[in-house]
């Protein structure tokens, strides 16, 4: 993610492109020096890149977002690049065609990169957003990372994930040639929420508004998770787009809105019938942007009282006096009314 | 590890031969059902493959040694084999050179799917054995799994191996060629600890007993790390056998002794000084085998009172009453004197 550091990073246990391949926050740090509620400092590992010792401190601060201590050390585990690497885009006719690529790919434990999904709004916006010198296709997308420790490795792994492609009905599976243009194409993927709102704010108001958010559900789920919750979306009248980190079984929706009360309640609206049907589908209400405010009905919905009720016990345990981040992820007190905003 | 269960995996973290390329129990499984000390049952997660909803349960349970609640139910992630494997005998004249060996392996970011570590005497014990049809020689040995997914792929990724080790001075690469010989390999390295036992049996006593422990380092202590180790134990006298899953840093001595006090007490000596090398290199001490009673105090040793404090906090809070697994991981009270036994 453009713009992330590494502490709130580790606050909402991040992610993004490269996750399908490397993991998460949760896989990337060996260890944290933590400042806790009554000042103690605790280092929760050193440096193994494995262990077994003790309860894993270092996972229950990670994704915490900041309700637990406060991180000062982050000791990461380094990852090796692939000597060689293409990255391909690959255009399809439907979302769900898109989507049972990624699912076979992963099926046939192929380890791509990345796999990334843009649906045809997107790829709109990523043609006018200027970032890119060629035109992309305006249908629903797949930008692929394929690498390996040779030459031959990557190709054979690219031959292996274009069939599948062409298995699945792909339109046109293009590679980016130059290292220009896969830094060009790839930049293209990572600014899709400034893209979305540059094309917001010439069509839809100049102060448009966009709701950013994310759920992760199984694979088996994802083409149809996505494709009704686009559906849903069309029939309100929103312009959006989504991406998605498809390897994960991870999508975004960005809905672009005008700033007046009604469109913010239909948004908002829209954003909760996308998270029922995640919970619904035993996904999870958000794959990598965290709780807040905004999620923490979401949060009891998914995880149940019960669950929440555990998570304020530990609260409590580290922190009595509320000081860190109080009521970020869930209420201390249950009976606390819903606050506005998101 | 032969003979573990699910349960009991969760419990310690467990992890084997498989790790380096799958990862332990923290990766591996996406949520739990817990049963808590008053009742209450939790689940942790439904079944997406990444989530940043609420704190990391999941991980808390994992690792805790039943301290923290009863799993009841586990949704494990599923991983792909690769279609092709080979497996190969590589041997040294050292352990430096067999672990420098894998650690240029592992800087390369080769995707092995095992580097397993026998040194010499463990090497004796497996040809001792009657497992193995063919002898193999007795010095320094990586056992390792190497695969892709097509015939090709497994094929590069074996010779870009084999040219690792010749520069690191291996005197021999040998493949296991048919199933039968893949199988009854990784069988010989399955059965490490039970073929260290017969050994002691003929040679030492007939009631001899076997002190398994493991520690994980980071990659560039290993080497220096074993070493030292084995040479202690040597020097002490004792008969031994180490293997290790050295592309995680984590390896394990066997020693074997007699089943009177001094010896109890010598060997005890000898794994005290192993751990104590391992904390002094910034590793755990435990890699997979975890702490029960046997490794409470080294585990102050490496993460310092400020940190068991806040486990015991967490302990606590979801026990107060400590009726789960008490007094294992940690003292409840830090002033019980030390007990007898491991």
């Amino acid at each position: 993610m453009p713009g992330a550091c590494i502490g709130g990073m580790i606050g909402t246990s991040c992610s993004g492109t490269n996750a399908a391949r490397y993991g998460t926050m949760r896989e990337n740090v060996l260890g944290l020096t933590v400042v806790l509620a009554d000042g103690t400092i605790v280092k929760t590992k050193q440096r193994p890149r494995k262990s077994a010792a003790g309860y894993n401190l270092t996972g229950l601060f990670i994704g915490s977002e900041g309700t637990l201590g406060i991180v000062t050390e982050a000791t990461l585990r380094l990852n090796v690049k692939p000597k060689f690497e293409n990255v391909a885009v690959v255009s399809f006719n439907t979302l769900g065609d898109a989507a049972s690529t990624v699912a076979e790919i992963v099926q046939q434990g192929i380890a791509a990169n990345a796999l990334e999904l843009l649906d045809d709004n997107m790829m709109k916006y990523v043609n006018e957003s200027g970032e890119v010198t060629t035109k992309y296709e305006e249908t629903p997308t797949l930008m692929l990372k394929l690498g390996g420790n040779s030459k031959e490795a990557a190709k054979l792994t690219t031959n292996t994930v274009k069939e599948i492609c062409k298995r699945h009905k792909s339109n046109s599976f293009r590679f980016a040639e130059t290292e220009e243009q896969k830094f060009e194409l790839w930049n293209a993927r990572k600014s899709a929420l400034w893209s979305t709102i540059a094309h917001g704010k010439r069509t839809v108001d100049p102060d448009v508004q966009v709701w950013t958010t994310d759920v992760a559900v199984p694979m088996s789920q994802l083409a149809k998770s996505i494709e009704q919750t686009k559906a849903e979306i069309q029939a309100a009248g929103f312009e959006h787009s989504f991406v998605g980190h498809v390897g994960d079984g991870n999508y975004h929706a960005l809905i672009l809105f005008k700033n007046v009360p009604e469109q913010y309640n239909a948004a908002k609206k829209l954003v909760q019938s996308m998270v029922d049907r995640a919970i619904a589908d035993e996904g999870t209400v958000t794959g990598e942007h965290g709780v807040g405010y905004g999620k923490r009905d979401y949060l009891v919905e998914e995880s149940g009282e019960d669950a929440i009720s555990l998570m304020r016990k530990l609260k409590l345990a580290l922190d009595p006096n509320r000081i860190l981040n109080p009521d970020k992820v869930f209420r201390i007190d249950p009976n606390e009314p819903e606050q506005e905003g998101h």
